[in-house]
């Protein structure tokens, strides 16, 4: 190999390592290794089509994709299932809102103000009309503004937001469902579980999976779960894609999912981290990251810094100067930053971090 | 590691790597050794949103995306562009669909009967009304027909085969330009060149980039060039996307791309590909194939197997047995099975084959 290349090659790896640091902001876990599965990348591997039918393209991993589907299913009480991985969580969504769209194509479709911004330019792809329903001050949709935006609505796509981007905070699915039942809407709920869908289940009793009246959920693979390369979870009640995969099979596009050919090393990647980890591991990291974000808030309240609210693992408050969010990479917006506590932080960071945030106060 | 994971991952590679030697049907090249960058996969790295706009997230390879771009720009011709790199084929098609439709709302959407499944598909989740124009015996677009469909229109959105899945035959885009003038038909024209959009320019006059009136391409990563992770170029000129960024701007929805969170990998999966092949080594990477391909024409004629037919790298021939279909993993439809001639193949292999085709026909 070229001298040169090698150089370029090694700056930049030198540079992502050291930011990884001072990766605060967002919610994509960095402890992994999966070395041990790299090999695989020496093949053409390609997921091509549905994963529960056959391909003469045989250099696939679609039984591991199958199994990870089959554990996630189990983790969200659904039996009757189908899904596949997708390349992360707006495809995911856009999936749960075009299957929707099959059912009610005349509805439009609602979600709160602090929905991911995906929503919007999903809504715009599909041609569906929305429905921008206000947010009450935690982040939670506004359960009034929703009830007079549906009502006289003979159908509604609603799409809840389960841990939003900016506030972690929690549309509650039972309460939007009496709400659309109450006024006899048919509707079709899908879930935006980004990060929250692989937080709640171990640390939380609150109903947001098949329990509900959900129809299909969406779960990012590179957030909580942790994965060098954005993917995520499409799964759906069998019966919400059956209209959208026959028709599908009608205009003979032979396949259900909407890349075709598919990422075959992430379904490696979840199905590794699955078995190496393990439900118990899962609850573990879980718990280690709520508590450091109980750790977080008190640090923040120790020296007096505004705003600090607390979803979970989403500690949000008022955002610092420019220079803070950008060597921390804080995701942030408006007059609101948030750090998400994953797995691959620790006490120390955080300390640092409000440490330099006092410091900075005082410039 | 427990001892019962690791088995069930050497199974699954011994399988693949087995696989590996009889792989000639799919238009996917397997010669490539991408170890020397496995090792940003340690870090959660993601191009999030637009390629050519700064981000908080620094954990990401977008500097390398740009010079991918910049290469892709140069071998086709374009000077003011804007793109991206897509998960593949579909969604850099599905883009190009998406920004005509920003332009002519109300056009219909025109491709050939051999054009990929997934334009149904694309179409169909757009929401464009789809105009199936005949194709040639050769597979190639029936201008008369496509004349016929657009006569009358005032708008139309044109996809051009560069290259069909079957066949590998050419919609001749000049040509199609001219029909479109001549009946005063305003229109936009995406090219899917998959697999041509690099070979062509390697060894052929065909006018098919930005010479010609096309608005937007899209190039597969997995295949000619060669990747474990399917990818792909969605390149358009810059006046035919300003629209739609204009309107994702205005609604908010912060990036210009499908996807949002970004594989960062294939950025260096291409840029690597690019700087170790070199625009004379994927000549000669092309020129290489077409031999390949001249090579099982004459063996397959020598052996007096019917309906071959030869476009480039890519030779259709009469479907063989369904042991055969599957052993060579040979993508067929109806009655017609193809070999796509790529860097990874040899004559020793496609000799087997046809030694294969020779003894299956006497059983």
């Amino acid at each position: 190999m070229k001298k040169t290349l090698q150089k370029r090659l090694d700056t930049e790896y030198d540079r992502l390592k050291l930011l990884k640091t001072t990766f605060l902001g967002y919610p994509c876990d960095a402890d992994f290794d999966y070395a041990t599965i790299y090999r695989f990348l020496e093949f053409p591997i390609n997921n091509v089509g549905d994963p529960f039918e056959p391909s003469t393209y045989r250099l696939q991993t679609k039984q591991f994709e199958r199994e990870v589907l089959g554990f996630f299913a189990r983790l969200l009480h659904l039996k009757e299932y189908w899904g596949y991985i997708t390349n992360g969580g707006t495809e995911g969504n856009l999936y749960g809102m075009y299957a929707a769209r099959e059912h009610f194509p005349q509805a439009p479709v609602l979600f709160s103000e602090h929905a991911h911004y995906s929503m919007k330019k999903n809504a715009h792809l599909l041609g569906l009309k929305t429905l921008i329903v206000k947010s009450a001050p935690n982040g939670e949709i506004d359960y009034a503004d929703f009830e007079a935006k549906v009502r006289g609505l003979p159908e509604a796509i609603v799409v809840a937001n389960i841990g939003t981007t900016m506030l972690g905070a929690i549309d509650k699915v039972p309460r939007l469902s009496r709400i659309l039942a109450g006024h006899g809407v048919r509707s079709y709920i899908h879930a935006d579980a980004a990060l929250y869908g692989m937080v709640l289940p171990f640390v939380s009793k609150t109903l947001f999976d098949f329990r509900t009246k959900i129809n299909s959920i969406a779960i990012s693979g590179h957030k909580f779960v942790g994965s060098p390369i954005p993917c995520g979870i499409m799964l759906a009640r069998k019966s919400a894609v059956e209209k959208l995969r026959t028709y599908i099979e009608y205009i003979d596009a032979h396949d259900s999912t909407l890349s075709g050919s598919r990422d075959a090393f992430t379904s490696l990647v979840f199905w590794y981290r699955i078995h190496t980890i393990g439900m118990r591991g899962f609850k573990k990291q879980v718990e280690y990251s709520v508590r450091l974000a109980d750790f977080l808030v008190q640090e923040l309240k120790r020296i007096g810094w505004p705003d600090v609210r607390q979803s979970y693992v989403t500690v949000a408050f008022k955002r610092p100067s420019e220079r803070l969010v950008a060597k921390w990479e804080l995701a942030a917006k408006d007059g609101t930053a948030h750090v998400i506590c994953l797995p691959h932080e620790t006490k120390a960071e955080l300390r640092a971090f409000v440490r330099d945030l006092a410091a900075d106060r005082k410039r």
